[in-house]
């Protein structure tokens, strides 16, 4: 099919592309970037445009408010050119520097109701530059010709270069008239020219990052246009690292203790993530050599494994780890399949079980700026959480264990297709009603999955406070397996798999553990800081359990405070999110570089309060009833 | 034979030693650092100790003075152990940061008399560190803690480590109770930490740099013990490129034309140090890993080609190099067989055709600190100039040719053994005599004698004005040869190859044109700010030369500017030794790239002056011989 034309007003661009290209894509060709904080999904309502002349069709799903139909505005990544089209493009849609920081800021803002922002200036980025000639009067040399050029469009004296990129430099200087373009990587004080191209080729030239959560059970990665900021896809998987145990404590013994473990362990996760990224780029049609710059957060472990750096001394008094702040090194170095000039950094670590995750976590929620006393609670395999305001920032870690990451648990998985994430047990018969990711016949169950049977189960009295179940109840489902006591909760007709999925004395066990960990954490914090919880004004949960954790159950079972539901938040994977901001926010990366030195690390392991506490919690939900007024006490 | 015991008071340190040993060693072996300006050779007369009790053998070809003679002091290195003694040091024969300032100082002072100076404080140095062990209360990651120790003692916050080095630190801290010793390279505001090792080993650990002078002709370096300050030893020979073309600017052809030119010129010059370094390190026994640091200072050209930079833009107007600073790189992206990781770091040039040999010079020599109005003159292939003192400095370089190093003369050679020196013609006869270096068999002329043959052969008349041999005159010697006249100096039964050493017309004209472009160069740098000859103060001669060029001769060919010849000064290889002064002092290292900065340069083929100067100067000594009153008009 012929190619059409969209002329772009008032910029006056126009570029050819075939029908049933969107809108959004054909304003990226032209080299005109959109505000579209979803990335095009049709969602986040706001890449606005005006069709002036021609066709284009427009599906129908897009978020578009009434107004701005009635407007004669589209959205344009839900229009699609059907002939020669021009389109105007409202200043409001248009993506400046304050405009991307609107855009993180916006997400805060629904999440904790900040109002501070990050200015759009990506860790690398293209730069257009045109030199003036020299002449016999003006003979300055062309490197240093170069960065007088650069020093006047990015805020740093330090410019330094690689040999075998100044080699290139004389001839591409004088290609196209002392236009060039060229590549800045810049993360603190010092930038460096990782790659020139002559002319003015911005928007020929391709530039992306890969902002990186490493947790302990999972990786998730996105992939940003640091151009515009966008990402363009995200993928997740396990970390590889699980086959070499569950938990943090056995990956480092496994690192310290058995031979070549350390290794081992790096490229385990660097192969997960070199897969990963093969995914991305393949989908996505990207050129592994145009990934330049890559921003990894996690905990403080998973970091030093990342590196190489051994993390013996973590696990053994006084738990020190090897490195808080880390250097940036070469893709090449750690054997990431992408440029291998890219740098790589991580986010700083606070201590040996508070690690660059969560500061991570603490930039994306803006939770130094607040007024408000917040806590962000992130339960992984670990639970490590933040407590404080603009004034005072403290932080803490408890060994949750794998658990409501689905380990340890005799079904346990994560919350993919098939995984139960609510039960109903009539309190008559006791049978069973489950309701599955993707509505598919049931596998196991995920961690808002066991959360919630904790709590039904508690609620019909099929256990008791201790976490016993009540064998004397007449029901088949109640019977002796391999593994002591356990309830049936969907039979084997019913599963994907053909058998009984159940859930044992041994799992209720474990997840009571966990639980109590994360409780007697947060009781630990407080009392440091002589708080009590009806002072929290909020609170946020990271993690793995998104919104499908049931805030109620969580309450009921004792692992969350007893706070009214309306404080609690769900902010998702923050320690993902604040590695995609720092990627393209210089800003935000310097922050996050103070924040770790701005929190105090409380070790609960120093002193005897968390022990109490943590026994205490061993009940549904405590033995201290009155610290859960709202929770009904059952027989 | 049984080994002896050196006890050094008041240190109360003892060393055993093989008997013969000179005291020098022993203190060295001992740890104490003496003062010794000559390395070693007996005649800066400075490592003065007292012997106290036992024997030693005192050679008696050092530099020892009656007074220190009568107070009972030796030299420790002319001082040679027999039995068990005790040795005292005087404070002042004692190496302190301040004494090696006034050593570099003292060097100086008797150059051209400033007492301006720079604390001794190598580009890369052993610290010993004790840290404070971690524990609960205070957690601090091993990183940071060595961090935090490196901060109070070296003056710099930004300090960096590679991935390797890191991954041995927790390790290497444990070893023997959080004692350590660092080796930090420090170039500018950021320091790295380059190695560790266990335990408090400065005493073991051996840091040697290398400081290279890297001329068109010729390739000198010193090796220093960095640890000390003092060198170790030094190694010189022709450049490889010099196959390639005698000149900067065939070597720049050969670049930019020839198919592979470039690398080829690379690899010339750095086969030429590696040979060179081989040679050093084996005489000295020393480990080519140990070698950590290296400073280069080369002209513009030869920086390029060091570094696998093109010169291509050198030599077409408006004569633009590549790069004025260059980065630091390591020694294995050069291919220089010392440590891989070692920095290389090049002196700063001013302009094309001013390098980092001219910066080096003007560093070494303190000009920018001096009252008084200096001119420093490097003449090797090319003549380069700086004038100036500490309120302003300009500087120029005109093409001398390669003639003074014994370039496009038919019996041109070095300064070395059989080299013609100096000449003596009997005006009646005209017969020669003629003086060698290392009084043996002549095989050609070096440079200061090629100057003194043309001085003479002018006082008694066989050549003119113009320089034209006088074929008339009723000798021999004056002949037709395959290169037109000639004049025998030597025949072929007195020299070292058999045949006869002569001059050509030819030679003489190229040195003609050579004296004038270094002449004309010096008179349109003093018309540039408005200065006569007679105003300058001192006149400081770099180069090749050495002390072997007579000033007189000199100026009797109109090739220096006719000034009282107490006003010169020779400096002998300024380059290296401003390589070796900036590998001793990072004050030195900096105070050199400022000074880049600080010389304005003047572009002498910009202007018509300095061709109408060139035409005047092709006469001996001048067209204008009220310019050189002290020279006697012969016919």
């Amino acid at each position: 099919m012929d190619k059409v034309t969209v002329l772009f007003t008032p910029d006056n661009v126009a570029v050819q592309v075939e029908p049933g290209t969107s809108l959004l894509q054909a304003a990226g060709l032209a080299g005109i970037s959109l505000v579209s904080s979803c990335g095009g999904d049709g969602t986040c309502g706001r890449c606005l445009v005006k069709v002036e002349d021609g066709h284009v069709r427009v599906a129908e799903t897009g978020n578009l408010s009434k107004k701005a139909k009635q407007s004669g505005l589209v959205l344009a990544c839900q229009s699609f050119v059907e002939s020669n089209v021009v389109i105007g493009i409202p200043s409001m849609s248009r993506l400046t520097e304050h405009q991307v920081l609107l855009d993180e800021n916006q997400l805060m803002e629904e999440d904790i109701g900040t109002d501070e922002g990050f200015f759009f200036r990506p860790l690398c980025r293209v730069v257009e530059l045109t030199l003036s000639p020299p002449t016999l009067a003006e003979n300055v040399a062309d490197w240093e010709r170069l960065q007088t050029a650069l020093r006047n469009v990015i805020d740093c004296s330090d410019i330094r270069i690689s040999l075998p990129v100044l080699r290139r430099l004389p001839e591409l200087l004088r290609t196209d008239d002392w236009r060039v373009t060229v590549i800045v990587a810049q993360m603190n004080d010092c930038a460096e020219v990782v790659d020139i191209a002559a002319g003015h080729v911005q928007k020929e030239l391709n530039l992306y990052g890969l902002a990186i959560d490493i947790g302990t059970t999972t990786v998730a990665i996105n992939l940003i246009d640091l151009k515009s900021g966008l990402p363009v896809g995200q993928k997740g998987s396990y970390n590889r690292q699980a086959s070499f145990g569950d938990d943090v404590i056995s990956r480092i013994i496994h690192a310290s203790e058995a031979s070549g473990g350390l290794p081992e362990l790096q490229s385990a996760v660097i192969s997960t993530i070199n897969d990963l990224v093969a995914e991305l780029l393949q989908l996505s049609n990207i050129d592994a050599h145009d990934v330049r710059m890559v921003t990894v957060a996690g905990n403080t472990t998973m970091t030093h494994l990342f590196l190489g750096l051994s993390p013996k001394y973590i696990r053994l008094e006084p738990y020190i780890p090897l490195a808080a702040s880390t250097p940036a090194v070469r893709a090449s170095e750690l054997g990431l399949n992408i440029n291998p000039a890219a740098y790589v950094v991580c986010f700083p670590s606070v201590a040996s079980y508070v690690g660059g995750d969560i500061v991570a976590g603490t930039l994306v929620t803006n939770l130094a700026q607040e007024e408000r006393i917040i806590l962000l609670i992130d339960i992984g395999t670990n639970g490590e959480m933040v407590l404080g305001n603009k004034d005072w920032l403290v932080t803490a870690a408890c060994s949750a264990g794998p658990a409501f990451e689905g380990g340890g648990i005799t079904f346990g998985m994560r919350a993919m297709k098939g995984a139960i994430d609510k039960i109903k047990v009539d309190p008559a018969t006791f049978d069973v009603q489950v309701s599955t990711v993707g509505r598919c016949k049931a596998q196991g169950i995920c961690g808002s999955g066991l959360i919630n049977c904790l709590a039904t189960l508690r609620a019909v009295g099929i256990i008791d406070r201790t976490g016993k179940l009540q064998t004397d109840l007449s029901t088949p489902r109640l019977r002796q397996g391999d593994d002591g006591w356990e309830f049936v909760l969907v039979y084997g007709n019913d599963t994907a798999h053909g058998r009984d999925i159940v859930i044992t004395e041994h799992d209720i066990k474990n997840l009571m553990r966990a639980k109590a960990a994360v409780y007697a954490g947060i009781r630990s914090m407080l009392q440091a800081v002589q708080l009590t919880e009806d002072m929290i004004d909020c609170v946020l949960i990271a993690g793995g359990f998104g919104n499908c954790l049931n805030i109620r159950d969580a309450i009921t079972i004792g692992l969350l405070p007893d706070l009214p539901t309306e404080k609690y938040r769900f902010i998702g994977n923050s320690s993902l999110k604040g590695a995609r901001l720092a990627l393209i926010s210089q800003q935000a990366w310097q922050e996050a570089q103070l924040l770790g030195s701005k929190m105090t690390y409380l070790e609960l392991s120093a002193g005897n309060e968390f022990m109490d506490e943590f026994m205490s919690a061993l009940f549904l939900p405590h033995t201290d009833m009155t610290r859960f007024p709202s929770v009904t006490n059952l027989k």
